[in-house]
């Protein structure tokens, strides 16, 4: 039923790596002998597998991709790209999901990964300088993206100016006259692997931009909670028994700010006359709900992961991408109510914490 | 910096085996052993790794798992599920998304499996007879979530059972009093491995359950897209330019739904006052747009998947699980407006697709 590598060798006169060189378009083989063998491949229904592939090159023709969790909307958009553009270059994935610090452990203390894959991406955890020279030592090409490279020279990393992008959704809210504005994040976990460097710096670009506009900072509008509609909406209603509430937040993910607008209208509050909304990652749902949030073009950072290491299998050098990230306005922010009853005369005249504003 | 399995295994005065084997917990190491070999590991600062198991068990310790697309919140989901399940038990997951039919005859024609899985879960696309038996010839166990077996005995399944989910969901809008009700499905495309089963009994459900109900089949109340809120929204917008308008529609996803409400939405048509949605799946932001829906425990699946093939990797014998869905109750669905504006007379007497309906 199956038409093996050695049958169409054997048919086109060629060896077993020469057929797998040339039906997997590897350089080294004439058009003359790439045909013969796509004809004889033809002929017995033979299609170029990666198995075959490893024959000719012995390279695994295997990418390892390793995330902090997989049951989330990102990571789901960022590993369904890089696998399709790895996929288009020949190559198989294998999946890790290191959920647990111990299972982080196990991954980068043991020689795991020699012989099994080429090269790995590691998505959304920030390795050590030791981990990452571990993955060298078993001959492991890495792209990191959404972390850093720790200095490691053969590492290519994708990112994308998060601190930029805080800064930026902080001043939209400045801008539009929010004078206490909360910061809805990312909870790092005791137990957990996600170390995660972009919703640390998402909260930095926040702090930066309300210090520029002469502002303190006030822990008690930073809540942190699960990456899930669970936890922004626990984050949310934290803030909502605050002393002096704020009129808006920014919240670090799309899924954590979906949570945050049920409770609002849950609690008859309107977004956003009563409160303004905006999000972190510009998902599908985002036009549903009418949410502003910050776009990173998530996709793109997966093929762009992917296209790095690729890269680097190919003898090109490591490469350092850092992407933007832009506002998307929607529905979910306006001026405080306070500032649009009235036209706006001097905002500074508000007090901070206004009774009237929630 | 890495221990090696053959230091330990001096170090307990065992063979390279019986390390991997104790390490793992696989029969036949006594308890003495086990706690030496453990022993000399932690001493040595080793952990037992996949690769260590294949020595001993001649197992490649990885799982296949396949799907027709990634980044799709379903199988983010399933994938997630059967992935903690599987690496619990000690396996890699190898991830093969199979998005066009090419990419599909090229997975199953070939000898690619064979030393590089020890069995393979299927998601969400239907293998043919031949295909199943071409897995099975290359050594695999086989698990098929939301497909059917063929009558290939040594392949186990988990599904739903979607004609009576799809049944009840039609019952719940005809019960309401609806009397021209839409359903809108997921498109099967020409170069799509897709083939769902699923999707195609949700319709036949529903088709049955209007036709119990005295309503026979109306060919422009079925809308198909593709899975995505952006098909949803197209689904829902042919719904609009209809002639006789329906009053509910039974959507065959939940990301097809979001998008339905918000077109709905943009028309100014307020749900439930002027139209009922029902989707399916139960996705998390349901509870932040009130969609009543259909759950069918989606982790549940992918866990019970990987739990099915497991067992057929112990010696266990196939197995077929079928499970219920349930109807969650939300604000999205409602009687009919017409019913609702006056206490219902007898609702025999209005007229299917009465032009005030919408």
């Amino acid at each position: 039923m199956v038409t093996s590598v050695e049958s169409v060798a054997a048919r086109a006169g060629v060896s077993v790596s020469t057929v797998s060189r040339a039906l997997r378009s590897i350089a080294g083989v004439s058009a003359a002998t790439r045909k013969r063998v796509q004809d004889a491949a033809d002929e017995l229904g033979y299609s170029a597998s990666p198995a075959a592939s490893r024959l000719a090159t012995g390279r695994t023709m295997t990418v390892g991709i390793v995330v902090p969790v997989l049951a989330k909307w990102f990571f789901g958009k960022v590993i369904g790209a890089a696998t399709q553009t790895l996929r288009d270059a020949g190559f198989d994935v294998l999946l890790y999901e290191l959920a647990t610090a111990g299972q982080r452990s196990r991954f980068f203390g043991t020689v795991h990964l020699h012989g099994r894959t080429d090269g790995v991406i590691i998505m959304a955890l920030q390795p050590s300088r030791e981990e990452l020279e571990s993955l060298a030592a078993q001959g492991q090409a890495v792209a990191l993206l959404g972390a850093q490279a720790q200095g490691v020279g053969s590492v290519s990393s994708v990112s994308v100016d998060d601190i930029g992008a805080g800064r930026a959704a902080a001043r939209h809210l400045l801008n539009l006259g929010h004078e206490r504005i909360a910061f809805i994040g990312i909870r790092d976990d005791e137990d957990s692997t996600l170390g995660g460097v972009p919703p640390l710096q998402r909260l930095l670009g926040y702090r930066e931009a309300l210090a520029e506009a002469g502002y303190g900072q006030d822990d008690s509008l930073e809540q942190f909670d699960e990456n899930s509609v669970a936890g922004g909406a626990a984050a949310m209603s934290r803030l909502l028994v605050a002393e002096h509430a704020p009129t808006a937040a920014f919240v670090a993910s799309d899924e954590m700010a979906f949570g945050v607008l049920k409770v609002l209208r849950r609690s008859g509050l309107d977004v956003p006359r009563d409160f303004s909304v905006l999000g972190f990652d510009n998902h599908e749902l985002c036009d549903v709900v009418d949410l502003t949030t910050m776009d990173h073009e998530v996709a793109a950072q997966g093929h762009d992961a992917a296209r790095l290491l690729l890269n680097t299998l190919q003898g090109g050098s490591p490469a350092v991408l850092a992407r933007p990230a832009r506002l998307v306005v929607r529905e979910s922010t306006a001026p405080p109510r306070d500032l649009r009853a009235t036209p706006a005369g001097p905002g500074s005249t508000h007090s901070a914490g206004h009774p009237g504003n929630l």
